[in-house]
């Protein structure tokens, strides 16, 4: 027999064989099991289609620029070194503005400095050098008249570790921050600037971003961005803080590109932030000296995120199948309800379970 | 009765219950169904498994070590300066070459400016200081014998905002840039450097980088890079710009590893490119000195992305199986066909659908 | 007919309508249908719950800030220029600890160059000029009393590019690193730290981490991270290197917070690794001067990588959705062995597909 079902079903192939269904007046069961489709529908249709977009494609990579640019100019008193004017190029490091930059907001000079000896400034003697301090020769030398610390080997004058009480560049709370930012879609070929296209030169100088009233302006003040973050400029301004300046994108492409704005997110990464600098000159005799700048600021780490969506056919039918499925499951609950939970259960099992007897050599186990 | 239920169920574990099927020699629906399922599995081939690959399994966040070097020297013409040889030290920065790097193409050179009051250059009083001015002291002096700006405090005198009519650094489009950039795939434990695996020391130095000739040699020259980006070395130059450099790599493990080549594709991101910087001294009697640059150029942002795929079984059967789901489509539509549109709709909805009626206690509604 | 349709589906609507199946007593291909819906059973919820987690949400582009700090001091000896101390603020390039920083390890320093010509520094004459170098004159002058090379305009006097035998600041080994890194899962709000929340200001100035008993300190000596590169830290520091420094965050959310830590892995990205860097001042005449320092050193490439998962309804319904689908697959593969490879193949078909003919115009092809 084996033989012939090869030839029948090439034979067959244009037959259609439709499932045969059990058809039951039960309107419990029948409720039940409309409403359980409605609840899939309503899942396929409201979540996969509607809140996810499941019938769009996406582009979750978006190839982003940032450029940024400080601006404004603050006079720092110094105690001893009169008073100084800080301005970009002074207080903004690195310079080139990247997406991770530094505002000097509290320093601590350290003038002349060259090699040789000298009494470390410390409570007690660190097992490891503090970076400030130098190669310890073992001698333990007199620091001041009150007590004694270890002499080093290194950079002197020691720095001294004591921070100004109050930040000498207060006013950088009034600086501005001018982010701009491109996203690039490549999937969709769609770009996007956080910032208005506008010709007139003087623009960016005059604004300041508003997140109701002037969006297409990204000149953030340094005090707003710091509150944004739940902090106050005085607090971090003394000794430092990093923070974090998220944008983040997200545009649907079937709505006009206008709509896709980004959105600004300040966050607090890190209390206390510093990092020490120098310059180096040479006096008449070619010795080597260095000035030592111990910088207190607020670092800003500018991250950008960012997904497009399109309609596609391709993932639209995926998540509608993939939807559908569920329909198959509402169907087996039903089955359970009617097969073992229904009052007639018994009758139901023998129409849906139509049993099968073959003709000559029965089994024995017969119902 | 419902106390039988679950002994029969046990029971009848190793019963097989197979679906009960009506068959009808209905052609068209026949060919009907047939023609979906090829559609059905032609997708399924066709776009999941081959041109999506979906048999494979994929890492998207490969490890990526970017190390960039400039190389080239140029003589710049400053007005009243004389000539000047700029090398990598003086034009890179910053000088450890990193993802995103600047060229100096143009500059605008203010030395020996010292903290004290002097007119600011401008032609109106802005709201804000700009970057290269200082506070305002109130005072409106004469600037020049025709017109009378703002006087600050600052650093004077105030740099002049001319920038030069033709970039200082010209033949900078003759410099090359050398981007050595390694990818670590850790799902496959898979490593590939762009640029050729050599111990000759002099080959990069004399190589260029060609998209059809010479690929493992990336090495390229700042002028083609500006062209690859739709722009004109010699407008870029003079006021700045920035060009986006994105290296791609889509890597298919299951083929040889000489294949996996990345692409580099280059975009302009922004016109007009600047930042100020400064280098401080000291006279002889320890008053600070400043020479200013504001530096005009070429900044390249270099961005890595990449995907590897690999065959795997468990992607593989998942997407093998979700195309499947969409067979079960096909009948549905040839089912509404066979039920509502056939001449013989009825005769098939009652074979498909066999009515059950319970023995006692019948519904009222009977057919 | 087609009219009546309608009709009949409306009044149906509250008629359940199960699916008709084929009872057979067949013990092979029952019991090859059970263990094939063990298998899948197995795989959705060894694989798709348990392993996968296809039940949890996932957050898989954390908010990562990363806040370095190079500690240590040393001396180095350089050749008729006597001894000197270095500190955090000599090699550490940039100052303002990034997620990539520089480590000095050895260097060439060439002091008091100024523009003018003299003879190139090299066996033969590039094609391209040297990063060192300057422009061609065209002449060849003598260069020693051994052998001539080509003069150029430029920095002179050339750097000369003999690498010291040893690396200068051999003790940078027991330097330490400081790495502070904050993730946060926005779609989580979920933020964790990988250094201990402590008051103690000295905790991280005396302790190293240990991968087994102290991963809440990580602070990193630069030779443990060398070797754990592979790396001896002598070899790396004659010619510089590159070392990725990759911290993967893998958090279950529905375990305690405590139980998220992150790992670090340590590769080596490349060999030889160098720049030039210098600092320029002015002498009485205020000509130009520059002092040209050639850096090789250990850069480090931190990369931090991190996804969170938490349990939610969706994806898990969706992933239990799919799994469940293969079961079809398991009656499907029954169906082949029951229709075409039986012993009674013949029988099961006729009762799989019971015939439906049309009462009036019945088709020729009869069975």
């Amino acid at each position: 027999m084996r033989s012939q079902a090869p030839l029948r079903a090439c034979g067959a192939l244009l037959d259609y064989k439709t499932v045969k269904f059990a058809l039951t007046r039960n309107r419990r069961v029948g409720l039940l099991h409309r409403l359980l489709q409605l609840g899939v529908l309503g899942y396929v249709l409201g979540w996969v289609l509607l809140a996810r977009k499941g019938y769009q494609d996406t582009d979750r990579a978006p190839r982003a620029a940032v450029v940024t640019k400080m601006k404004g100019a603050a006079v720092a008193e110094a105690v001893g070194k009169g008073r100084r004017l800080w301005d970009a190029a002074d207080y903004a490091r690195p310079p080139q503005g990247e997406n991770v930059l530094f505002l000097v907001t509290n320093f601590i000079a350290t003038a002349q400095q060259s090699q040789g000896t000298c009494p470390e400034v410390s409570d007690l003697c660190w097992p490891q050098p503090s970076p400030g301090g130098g190669i310890k020769t073992g001698k333990c030398v007199m620091f001041n008249t009150t007590h004694s610390t270890c002499e080093i080997y290194g950079w002197c004058p020691v720095e001294n570790n004591t921070v100004p009480r109050k930040p000498l560049l207060a006013e950088a709370e009034n600086f501005t921050l001018f982010i701009k930012n491109t996203v690039h879609f490549t999937k969709f070929n769609f770009s996007k600037c956080n910032a208005l296209q506008t010709n007139d030169p003087t623009y960016f100088k005059s604004c300041t971003y508003d997140p109701f009233f002037n969006r297409s302006c990204p000149v953030f003040r340094v005090r707003d961005m710091v509150e944004a973050a739940g902090e106050t400029f005085g607090d971090l301004a003394l000794l430092g803080g990093s923070i974090g300046v998220r944008i983040e994108w997200d545009c649907d492409l079937d709505h006009p590109a206008a709509q896709c704005q980004p959105q600004y997110s300040f966050s607090l990464q890190d209390r206390r932030y510093n990092f020490r600098t120098a310059s180096y000159y040479w006096d008449s005799q070619r010795r080597l000296y260095r000035n030592l700048l111990k910088l207190y600021g607020i670092r800003f780490d500018i991250s950008v995120h960012g997904q497009a969506g399109k309609f596609s056919i391709i993932p639209a039918a995926v998540s509608f199948g993939t939807g559908i499925a569920f329909f198959g499951a509402a169907t087996v609950v039903c089955d359970l309800v009617l097969l073992y939970l229904d009052a007639k259960a018994d009758f139901y099992w023998k129409e849906k379970f139509e049993e099968a007897k073959p003709p000559k050599g029965k089994t024995e186990a017969a119902a």
